[in-house]
């Protein structure tokens, strides 16, 4: 990285949180004193409103309201109700989106459903960067039909190209979770339907970051995640969206009782609900869909045009303050710099990488790792402010400067990392 | 139902509640002022611990640990930790139980499973009267495979009779949701392996209600509900065990990052992990897990057998006054009276069960309807007491007597009934 930017001083960034249009939105977040947070990404930050709001599910729902909640306090209408209001920040009109489950479950549902669709076609098309948990879940389900599919890779640039006549589903998620690379979802969807082929976006690190409009671009499928860019908490529930036009066309096959026609009924054989219902599968959790909606809520209040805008600006800072400050240690730009080809991170990449970000944490600076090498940071316009970014630059610049990572303690890897 | 018994008096039966030795755990419960709850089979009461612990969870652990909590908090071993206590309830030594998504997504697991190791084998055996989410994800796995396997259905009573040769999984839910059956887990299990068949038992209306010998009778596959009488909430998040025996020989279809040997290697090639822990796919609900370790820990520290015991007293006594109380109303008793033929329910049917229920729980009285005509009393023995079931019956007679369930408002289904 060669510097070729002129130095921004402290005050302009002063000014600049200043003028944020979405400086209000700090206030409903919870950030603990100390913390630089740049992992939204992986688990957003605490809306002030989900203790109130889950205490009051706990006591007056779940406690008083007991098994009568299901209706009085809308839990069985929960997956679909808090859906549509999913599918707004996506861009879906309503009855295309619930929520259930786990990203990785809904992954199955839909792949197995656009395969069911897709006759004489056999390849399902990906990248090897995609976020490991789509590709595993896709040789789970080819192992188990037997079938003659092959899950078929390329690198996110030859992608549009390899799309053929032979190509079932594309599977990719929209932003990469470890370059920061964003797919042209609407070339790639048009591509993809000109070839016959059917498209699933996985919206981990889009949804909730930037505007997605899955119905203008005339996405098939998409699965996305409660607890990154949402702020649902920890392991909250995922979405998953299926475009009308397909909903009536197959069953998928998680076939629960939430998901069936008349699940009071007690019928032995299934029969498919209606709509996206049909995606529904057990009984959902609840409570965690209840600590989603507070996060969703917020995000709701939010212009999500002025949130890219935000997150542009905040990353290009980032990206010359490191240029600027960081020279000469090795520190490699893995995101592209153009901005309509990136998502709402940066990464670094470092050969001490795991043991640098180990360092930064111990000074406040949260971000994290990603085998190999990467050093990933987060940016989430609602609670990361511009003079964030610069003391969390002036903290990587001393560790570099220091060597602070250069420590046994850093370097030791946790067992399940 | 003939009466052939003699009058119990209300004062015999407030000296049973005086002399239980499990009436200490009723303070560990909320149940509302005016409410008598015979639905905790349905959804288990709250712990009076739950809201604190949630709290601190929501505060302490995301608010303030963030991403950390993964690792500092467990959030990352709770699937194991929280399923290694779910064993000790239901016989399983260490390292066969995981809490994970939903009993309905669990099934699906371990019946894609044990087909997979049953090769030439093509009958999946059940009950029409299993709980449907059971038979539909059945069907489900059926028509995604496209194979010639074959849903099998046969009365409770015949099943032990239609294990054969062909039976590749008897598919069992260990006591019948609607009338309270209980199967021999043991003597069907012992068969189905003389026939070389595999069991997959729904233990939804056993597990935390009674001793379940797991190991004992040496199960292959059981998958069990949290929100039951384990009340871990609503939608609280479900768990299966995997006898080790089985574990390595096959990786299941849902083969999400969780399952993974090493999910932060970020490796694209899926390789299960070693043991239960391949029977994870997605990142858990770890809020809706903290709600249901609060109520699995509140049974752990109760005896199994003294609530086996409780809950048959209180199922008699139920009975028993019914048969004094309500007779000439057309209500039948659908429960068998054998203690080894019954869970920790009792039903009866009437043609106007609905409506009947509606009174019921109008007046406080909270059971549940089941189609086409069962109303249906859980015991759960740690919060309900016998001078409760003396009311509830009392209050059962009035509404018999007064027909004040003939009645417009409780006729009316809500929509999703």
């Amino acid at each position: 990285m060669e510097s070729k930017l002129t130095t921004i001083s402290y005050e302009a960034i002063r000014e600049m949180d200043a003028n944020d249009p979405l400086k209000a939105f700090r206030e409903k977040f919870y950030v603990p004193e100390g913390v630089l947070y740049f992992d939204g990404n992986s688990l957003g930050a605490l809306p002030k409103g989900v203790e109130a709001r889950l205490g009051e599910a706990v006591r007056q729902e779940w406690g008083n309201g007991l098994i009568r909640s299901w209706i009085g306090a809308g839990w069985y209408d929960m997956p679909r109700r808090l859906g549509d209001k999913i599918g707004r920040l996506v861009g879906a009109k309503p009855g295309q989106v619930v929520v259930a489950d786990s990203t990785s479950v809904n992954l199955f549902k839909v792949l197995a459903a656009a395969l069911k669709l897709q006759v004489g076609k056999s390849v399902i098309l990906s990248e090897p960067d995609n976020f490991p948990t789509d590709l595993y879940m896709a040789q789970g389900l080819v192992e188990l039909l037997g079938s003659a599919h092959e899950l078929r890779l390329k690198w996110a640039e030859e992608i549009i190209d390899a799309i053929d006549t032979q190509t079932a589903v594309v599977m990719l998620t929209h932003v990469n979770y470890r370059t920061g690379w964003m797919h042209d979802m609407k070339a790639i969807t048009k591509r993809a339907h000109e070839m016959g082929a059917l498209v699933i976006w996985d919206l981990a690190h889009s949804a909730g970051a930037m505007p997605v409009e899955l119905d203008d671009v005339e996405a098939d499928f998409a699965i996305g995640c409660g607890y990154k860019y949402l702020n649902g908490g920890p392991g909250a529930p995922a979405f998953v969206y299926v475009a009308e036009r397909h909903q009536a066309r197959f069953s998928q096959p998680l076939a629960g009782w939430m998901g069936h026609a008349q699940p009071f009924s007690f019928e032995w054989k299934y029969e498919p609900a209606e709509g996206i219902s049909r995606y529904l599968a057990g009984t959902q959790a609840v409570l965690s869909m209840t600590a989603l909606e507070c996060g969703v809520d917020v995000m709701l209040e939010a212009d999500l045009q002025a949130m890219r805008e935000k997150s542009l600006v905040m990353s290009d800072l980032f990206m010359r303050l490191v240029e600027e400050q960081c020279k000469g240690y090795d520190l490699k730009l893995v995101t592209p710099t153009e901005r309509e080809q990136r998502g709402s991170q940066v990464c670094l990449s470092h050969p001490e990488g795991y043991a640098m970000m180990q360092a930064l944490i111990a000074r406040g600076v949260i971000g994290d790792f990603r085998a190999p090498d990467i050093l990933r940071f987060g940016f989430t316009p609602l609670y990361v402010g511009y003079e964030d970014i610069w003391k969390a630059v002036g903290i990587l610049a001393e560790i570099l400067e220091t060597r602070a990572w250069d420590n046994a303690a850093f370097k030791a890897r946790a067992k399940v990392t």
